[in-house]
C-alpha cells in the first residue's frame, strides 16, 4: 500500500513538473509489477511439507545461482494418470473404456460375447476387472484399440469421453482431473519444464485428450506402446493402423523403459502413486542432484477414496510407505495437502 | 549507413539538450536492430527454387495473417541423417560403427570371427555391407550393440567418433555434417519449429552426439529403436541396458509408424535423400495444408559424391525422382544449390 501511496504522489508532481514523466512511468511499472508479484502458484493446496518440497525444488533448480540448477534442456517432469493426476476408482479408466467398447462390439457382433475371455469379462463387475490376468487384458485391448486408422482411435476416444459418465458423481471422467495436479504441471511448464505422462494406460487413447485437459503435447505421452502399420487405402493416401502387437506394457519397470525409449534422459521430476511408480521414482532418483519423487496417498474417503494397502487398483503396499521414508520421497495425503480436490468443488 | 550518421548527429544533438536522452536512446535502439535486421538465414545456400522454397515455407507458416499459418504446437520438422544431413558413402556411419565395433570384439574374442555372420562381415569390404541381409544386420547390431548400459553405449560411441576418420577427407564423421542443413534446422527453431531426427541408424548411436552435433535433444530422436531392459545393480542401483530386441526398424514404411510413436503428429516438413524417405514425405504431404516435402539429391562427385538411381547406399531410383516432380516434392541438387557444403571448406 505504502508503494501505491507514493506512486499517487508522484503522478502528481509529475503532473506540476511534465518533464520528469519518462521517470515517473518507469517508477509506476516497477510499482505494478510489486503489487502484483507472487500470486500463489499452487492455490489447491495447503501449506505443508508437500506443497514446500514442490516450491523448494522448483526455486533450487530454476535459480541459476543456486547449487541445484538444471539447464533448462533437462527439465523434464514425467507424471503417471490413473490415480495420480485424475480418479481411478472403482477402475482405470482406459479399462472402463475398453469395457465399453467391448460392449458396443458385442451388441453388433453376438457370438464375441460367448468367445472368451470376452465372455468372462463381459458378465463380470467391473472390480472384476483387476483379477483378469495380463494375457486377456492384451486380448481386450487387441479386441478394442487395434485394427483401426489411429485417427479413428481418437475419434472414439473423444466419442466416449464426451458421453460417459463416472458412478459417483455422474460426471465426464475429464472432470474428476486433479486440480492440484494440474497446478503443478501449470508451474512446471511455467519455470521451463516439459510435462511428459508416463502412465499405463494406450498411448493413443491419453493422446485423445492430453493437450486439451492437461496441455500435454501428443509427443510427450508416454503410455502403453504398440505398433502401427504403414499402407495406403484405396485412394492411395498413406494411413496407418493401430496393430495388436504390444510394443511395451508401460507399468513397473516398464516405465524407466518408457522413458529412455521416449525421452533418453533421467527426469528431474516424477509423480506417482502406487507400486506401479515404484521404478520410475527409482530410475529418476538414481539421476542424482537435485531430484524430486512424489507420490500421491489417497486417504480421503469423504472427498475422493481411501484406499492402498489392500486395493488391486492402485496398489500402495507398506513396504512402498516404508521406501518413500527411507529415500526422502515425499508422500502427499489428499486429505491434508489438497484444500481442493476438483475444479468444480 | 544513412541510419547510422543521423543516429551520431542525434546523439552528438542530445549531448547539448540533455533532457531528450530517453528519446534518443530509443531511436538508437531501433537504428541498431534495423541495421542489423534480416542477415541472409540461409547463406551456405544459393539463390534458387530450393532455398526459396524454404524461406517461403517458414514466412507462410509463421505469419499468423497467413492462411498457411501453423499454431506453434503443430511445427514439427523430421530430418533423415544418412545423406540428408551428412555424409552418406561409402557407407551408413553407424553401420561403419558396428562393423569397427566388431572388430574390436573379434580381437578380444577370436572365436567371434569364425562364427557366421561375423565372419562374412568382417573378411568383405566396406561396400559389401551394402549386401548383407536385414538378418544379419540384425545380428551385428544385437553383438555390438546391445547388451550394456545405455550409458555406456553413448560412452563408447562418442570414444570412436572421437578418434575414428573417414576415408576420403581423414576427418571426424561429426566434420561431415551438412553446413547448409544445419542452418535450415537452425532456421526453422528459430521460428519455433521442434527438428526431429527421423532415421535408420540406431536411437542411442544418434542420442550420444545429437544434441552436441545437432542442436537435436534425446527426446526428439526417433531411429531404429530397441528395447532396453530395467534391473539394478549390484548396489541396487536402477541401470537400464540395451537389450538384443527390435521394436521398430525405422527405414522406409518404418519411418510414419516411428512418427506416430514418439510424435504422434504429421510432420509439417520432412528432409529425406533416398528411397528410404519415400514413405516419411508421403505421410508428411498427407497431413494437408502447408507442408514441405525435401529430398536431397547428391550430383556433386567433385564436392562430396554423385550417386542415386544405381547405389545401393542412398538409393534414389528414377520412380522417386518421378514422384517428387509429380507431388511438388522439392529435389535439392547439392552442386547447384549448395554454396558451400562443409562448414571447414
Amino acid at each position: 500500500m505504502g508503494i501505491r501511496v507514493g506512486a499517487l504522489q508522484l503522478v502528481r508532481y509529475s503532473l506540476r513538473k511534465r518533464r520528469l514523466a519518462p521517470l515517473v512511468l518507469c517508477f509506476l511499472l516497477i510499482a505494478a509489477m510489486a503489487a502484483q508479484a507472487q500470486p500463489d502458484p499452487l492455490p489447491s493446496w495447503n501449506e505443508g511439507p508437500a506443497k514446500q518440497a514442490i516450491l523448494a525444488f522448483v526455486q533450487a533448480t530454476t535459480d541459476a545461482s543456486n547449487p541445484g540448477y538444471v539447464p533448462p534442456e533437462a527439465r523434464i517432469a514425467t507424471f503417471d494418470q490413473d490415480g495420480t493426476t485424475w480418479v481411478e476408482q472403482p477402475m482405470y479408466t482406459p479399462m472402463l473404456y475398453c469395457l465399453a467398447r467391448l460392449r458396443a462390439l458385442a451388441q453388433a457382433k453376438p457370438e464375441l460375447a460367448d468367445t472368451e475371455p470376452f465372455k468372462s469379462v463381459l458378465s463380470g463387475s467391473v472390480e472384476h476387472l483387476g483379477n483378469v490376468p495380463m494375457s486377456d487384458i492384451e486380448k481386450v485391448y487387441a479386441a478394442t484399440m487395434t485394427g483401426m486408422p489411429v485417427e479413428e482411435l481418437g475419434d472414439q476416444v473423444r466419442q466416449w469421453l464426451g458421453t460417459a459418465r463416472d458412478v459417483r458423481w455422474h460426471r465426464p471422467y475429464t472432470d474428476l482431473v486433479y486440480q492440484p495436479m494440474l497446478e503443478v504441471m501449470q508451474l512446471l511448464r511455467t519455470k521451463g519444464y516439459k510435462t511428459y505422462f508416463v502412465t499405463g494406460g494406450g498411448q493413443d487413447f491419453l493422446r485423445a485428450y492430453a493437450e486439451k485437459i492437461y496441455g500435454i503435447p501428443p509427443e510427450q505421452v508416454v503410455g502403453t506402446l504398440n505398433a502401427t502399420k504403414f499402407s495406403y487405402d484405396a485412394d492411395g493416401k498413406p494411413i496407418l493402423t493401430e496393430e495388436p502387437r504390444l510394443l511395451l506394457n508401460n507399468v513397473g519397470p516398464g516405465k524407466p523403459e518408457g522413458i529412455q525409449l521416449m525421452i533418453g534422459r533421467y527426469p528431474q521430476a516424477a509423480f506417482g502413486n502406487s507400486d506401479g511408480d515404484k521404478e520410475m521414482l527409482e530410475y529418476t532418483q538414481a539421476g542424482g542432484g537435485t531430484r524430486l519423487m512424489m507420490l500421491v496417498h489417497h486417504d480421503d474417503a469423504a472427498r475422493e477414496y481411501a484406499y492402498g494397502a489392500q486395493s488391486k487398483v492402485g496398489t500402495f503396499p507398506d513396504s512402498l510407505m516404508e521406501e518413500a521414508v527411507q529415500k526422502g520421497w515425499v508422500v502427499i495425503s489428499m486429505k491434508k495437502d489438497w484444500k481442493r480436490i476438483f475444479f468444480w468443488e
